[in-house]
């Protein structure tokens, strides 16, 4: 019964080897980034090799804006707290004097925006905190599919990269487990990152408020307080994979300066590695910006130590056949 | 090719139901709780069902301490911690004459820990912080495979509970993710948990020390801080849980007030639900204790609210055929 076993599952690795043989990545050019991807996970993956890596240590990371998916004009998530701060307006007729929300309601952004950190600061908490995780998740999840981009009019779920989409797949298709780690709210990604990246919940690792436990009519709830837990950026994204994933990734890919210190906590474990960095340098089908942004900067240190250091620089122009799902024939 | 694929699937299906068919929980005796956790398992599993769960929703959490390996005379993290106190003895000279490491140093473990908290708080960070996470994963290594308890000379990884490694597998054969809920140090845990209780470190909650991000000889690590992050007992587990996981769990295994909040938030989800608690009742093969035990307290209040809430006491005395792996046959 064993032997009989054993055959049928030789012969179904057989058919699923025959299926895999297929391009797992047609939306990449043939250039250099793409022989990067597939050679590491051949070498993680063959028996035999020497940089081969058991299945439950394969762990790739990913941050999510400028990454996954885009983060222009602003980040999507700021894009949320304006347009909750809009919806709650109502509530809150003190905001009609009170910046940085005086400035939002008149439609004037960057006069909120002026006040600098304190001013996102405010309005984060403001839409942000107060209500219960269920509460919470419950309107994120609306927002997620009515919103929309203010350039492209598509919804914000529709602005993810195919190519990465791809890498996602290939990768868990090759035993790796994928995880988030991204400066943005661990809360605000979970209600979606499964339906449109595959990746659940326990795989997403972000920035966080506090949350208090408490009953409400004799049943539990989480309350969001305006406090924040934890900052998921720069040195922050080492110390949130060690505190969620508790072992070192292999594989990392970022786009910005908030992704170095991933990408150098990745590369110094042992063995084969893969450090990659999204490179927004296509006005025609993205947006085209580096050093100069104050969004997803990659400054002309960042690609200095990429050099130095073999990451790999992904050029959005050159190395993607298509970046949205939409223009996938 | 498709067709041949699914049938062959199929075929493989058929096969590996026939292995589940043999007794999957078989060191529990025919009581109660083993009917309750097969009849929970077959509710949210069988297609159709009116409490089916779908895969990546079966979430079950467990609590370690008391719940998966024993935990007296003391926690066994607090053995580790004494033991690290002495094999640091010679680089803090100093301790002679300071409590509560002068106590314990002559071997007077209650002397010691009559400091309270405060002095449990101190031996924590001497012993727990100033070093790597590398290097306290090796120090965490090294005891587990080398200390012994006090009182049955096992190993600690020894002292784990037969009939909980058999419910682990049992939920993951049924397509569950299990996770470790637990007061203890996450770090403390994770060295270990995959090889004894198949549960990675990625799926291992518990409290933790801040680190830090910082170079160490051209090298990046993670520095472990005198400093509390968190605290996953009582309240804190249902923020744990959300922090860590991202969603309710549908099955918690507790033992103790600790868990009372856990049990709490994964009943007031939804659909089916399992709650259990290990109530220690067993002398002969483990240990007796309940409300008058400062470790692992079980209270005549957290009886109570078992009762009326319909939590499942797990009697080690009556519903257990073997405790350790030693006494299976």
């Amino acid at each position: 019964m064993r032997r009989l076993f054993i055959a049928i599952l030789g012969l179904l690795l057989i058919f699923s080897n025959v299926a895999l043989a297929d391009d797992p990545l047609p939306s990449w050019n043939d250039t250099a980034p793409k022989k990067t991807i597939t050679t590491f996970v051949g070498q993680v993956t063959r028996k035999g090799s020497p940089d081969f890596v058991p299945v439950n240590e394969r762990i790739a990371v990913f941050d999510n804006d400028g990454t996954l998916w885009a983060e222009q004009p602003m980040y999507f998530q700021l894009i949320f707290a304006l347009d909750r701060v809009k919806a709650l307006a109502p509530q809150h007729p003190e905001w009609k004097d009170k910046e940085p929300f005086a400035s939002l309601l008149k439609g004037d952004v960057q006069g909120a925006l002026a006040g600098g950190d304190k001013a996102i600061a405010e309005i984060v908490m403001a839409t942000h905190a107060g209500m219960t995780t269920t509460e919470f998740e419950k309107i994120v999840k609306d927002w997620i599919v009515t919103a929309k981009h203010p350039k492209t009019g598509k919804h914000f779920a529709q602005m993810v990269y195919k190519p990465m989409l791809e890498v996602l797949r290939y990768l868990r298709v090759n035993g790796f487990k994928t995880f988030i780690v991204s400066g943005g709210g661990i809360e605000f990604m979970r209600p979606w990152t499964e339906k449109v990246y595959g990746i659940p919940p326990e795989q997403v690792v972000g920035s966080s408020i506090k949350t208090k436990y408490e009953m409400r009519d004799g049943k539990p709830v989480l309350v969001r307080l305006a406090e924040i837990d934890f900052i998921d950026d720069k040195a922050g994204k080492p110390v949130g994979i060690n505190s969620h994933i508790g072992r070192r990734p292999i594989a990392a890919f970022g786009n910005s300066e908030g992704d170095r210190e991933m990408l150098e906590w990745t590369q110094a474990g042992g063995g084969a590695r893969l450090m990659m960095l999204v490179h927004h340098d296509d006005a025609a089908r993205e947006f085209a910006y580096g050093p100069e942004s104050k969004i997803g900067t990659f400054s002309d240190a960042l690609m200095t130590e990429a050099n130095k250091s073999k990451w790999n620089v992904i050029s959005m122009k050159n190395d993607w056949k298509v970046v949205f799902p939409s223009e996938a024939k």
